[in-house]
């Protein structure tokens, strides 16, 4: 079965979904009978290239190393914007990978209904449009029978969606939480050994985790997207931005994690979302645990999520939260998804 | 979609379906559109119980509870052994739950090949022959196109099986390692803090961890079971028993827990698998490992796998390895991926 990908946005995560069908979609044609082909990729800046018939991934990783544009490339169609990519290409997918914006969620909220609207899948790693308006865009997808894949909203690639919405959904999941933001746990880890909470934010900043403005990570408004997502996604919730009792770790000092540590324990930023009596609520906060606690040995970038259930009691998954490679094959679970649900 | 389900062995993971039937059958119904019907049980000490339109769990549950039999329980046939449960009884999926024999497989494997002859799908928590023979009843399987589920093998209802099989399948599975007996680990638990072996035995063997006979856990036969079901399954390796390299923890002393401890170390068996050079291997080793390392802070009876991946790195799932309830979800787990293969 042939799937036809229009990419809008080729950042790092379009450049790493490319990467993996480049280096792995034969296999993938063999092992699973998919065969996802990329037909149009549009970039704000790198510009727009469409070719209904398919674009070689090497070609377009090569071009846009050597060029830093994928305009130079040669295809039938140049110079498309997102709108006329989406409705002209002829894509079955929309893979949505443009910039995140929490407060509006644009303009990949545009993207994505327009792509229901034309009757085509929807998978994206954008936690702004799902945060805020997963409600809406879930209604549309089911209207259309088309699906709405988000697995890398949350820990990129590590498949911690499906995990809840498939392997666990039966086991009845009355709470998650865990680590879900890596700069924060890596600056928490480098606090741990002694550094000041300055420099490990410019250590943080100089190895790419954190921002020019660290304010979304520090202050928990990216974890606080996150949590939306699990709680709308995993529990049906319809939960805001707003809804989230969030307090990021800028109030943390040295003393704080030395004198936690004296006592066995260490401090992590805990998103939680938590069903009870029908209620679901969601938190962001700096938390003490035991050092014995399987979120407490999760280090550096990782992140981590531990589901706790009626049958199971606590399930814990631990993966990557961030990388190129890594939230490239968030696109690919969910485009299996798409293949196990409508490839027959 | 109806399914009617034969239950063979009404130990404590079939009684642990059976409640959660009891318990969750409406939710289940409604939420995935499933509705499993229990038509017979049947085993060897409580006796057997068959009644094509459907036993009702909670009768059943009562009954033995009152009786230690289901003999008792009313319905139009009783008295049938295993093989004719499976032929006569009207049954889509045969549960196969008897007990395990790691060295022949029987008497399940003979119910397995059994009921897929007949065109029945099999759903089994049971190692043996899982660990034995599974690519015979794989291919016997596909060949009458009907599922073998096994997620109940390894981890009990932690869906660890799943999670290689599906969500990791595509990320390039190169190795699966981690604490595959919560036994031992029970066991190596105890003596971090202080007990003996001797005495950390007792105490496994009073809460029912260990058996009278433990040399199961301890000399790593049961772990090693495991590691040839996570060769064959997921990656698809035709190992046998005598393809691991065993050592069990009766050669631990606690003097070697304290020296690893005075250098930040625990001891853990683990269970690996890897496939290098097309070639899979497989072990079960006492292993030392940094207390920062995440199988490290795995205690108790818990249990946890790490998959390494090309794609995602190391992904670990960590959860209950044993359990009546929690192997009965194994059972459930298996029975939905029926349904969502087949209940279209």
């Amino acid at each position: 079965m042939q799937y036809k990908l229009a990419i809008i946005g080729f950042g790092n995560v379009g450049q790493g979904l490319v990467q993996i069908l480049r280096d792995k979609g034969t296999e993938l044609s063999k092992q699973f009978g998919a065969d996802f082909r990329i037909v149009a990729i549009c970039d704000l800046l790198k510009g727009s290239v469409c070719n209904p018939s398919g674009l070689d991934p090497a070609t377009l990783l090569d071009v846009v190393a050597a060029t830093g544009k994928i305009e130079t490339m040669s295809a039938p169609h140049h110079g498309w914007d997102a709108l006329r990519t989406i409705a002209e290409s002829g894509a079955d997918v929309v893979v949505e990978l443009s910039y995140t914006d929490l407060k509006t969620g644009e303009p990949a909220l545009t993207h994505l209904r327009a792509a229901l609207n034309a009757g085509k899948h929807v998978v994206t790693t954008n936690k702004g449009p799902i945060a805020l308006h997963y409600a809406e865009l879930k209604k549309l997808a089911d209207a259309k029978g088309m699906e709405i894949g988000a697995e890398g909203t949350v820990m990129s690639g590590t498949p911690s969606m499906r995990l809840g919405l498939e392997l666990l959904a039966a086991a009845g999941v009355s709470r998650v939480q865990g680590i879900i933001n890596g700069t924060t746990n890596y600056i928490l880890t480098q606090m741990e050994s002694g550094m000041t909470y300055a420099d490990a934010l410019n250590e943080a900043q100089a190895k790419g985790y954190a921002e020019a403005d660290p304010t979304g990570d520090v202050e928990g408004y990216d974890a606080a997207g996150k949590a939306v997502i699990l709680a709308n996604l995993l529990m049906g919730a319809t939960l805001t931005m707003n809804d989230v009792d969030r307090t990021g770790i800028t109030g943390l000092t040295l003393q704080d994690i030395e004198s936690a540590k004296a006592k066995d324990e260490r401090w992590k930023l805990i998103g939680k979302v938590e069903k009870s009596g029908g209620k679901v609520s969601a938190s962001v906060k700096p938390t003490r645990l035991p050092v014995t606690h399987p979120l407490a040995s999760v280090g550096g970038a990782t992140n981590a999520l531990t589901f706790t259930t009626d049958l199971l009691g606590d399930v814990t998954l631990i993966g990557p939260g961030a990388g190129r490679l890594e939230t490239g094959y968030a696109v690919l679970g969910d485009l299996l998804a798409i293949h196990r649900r409508f490839g027959k």
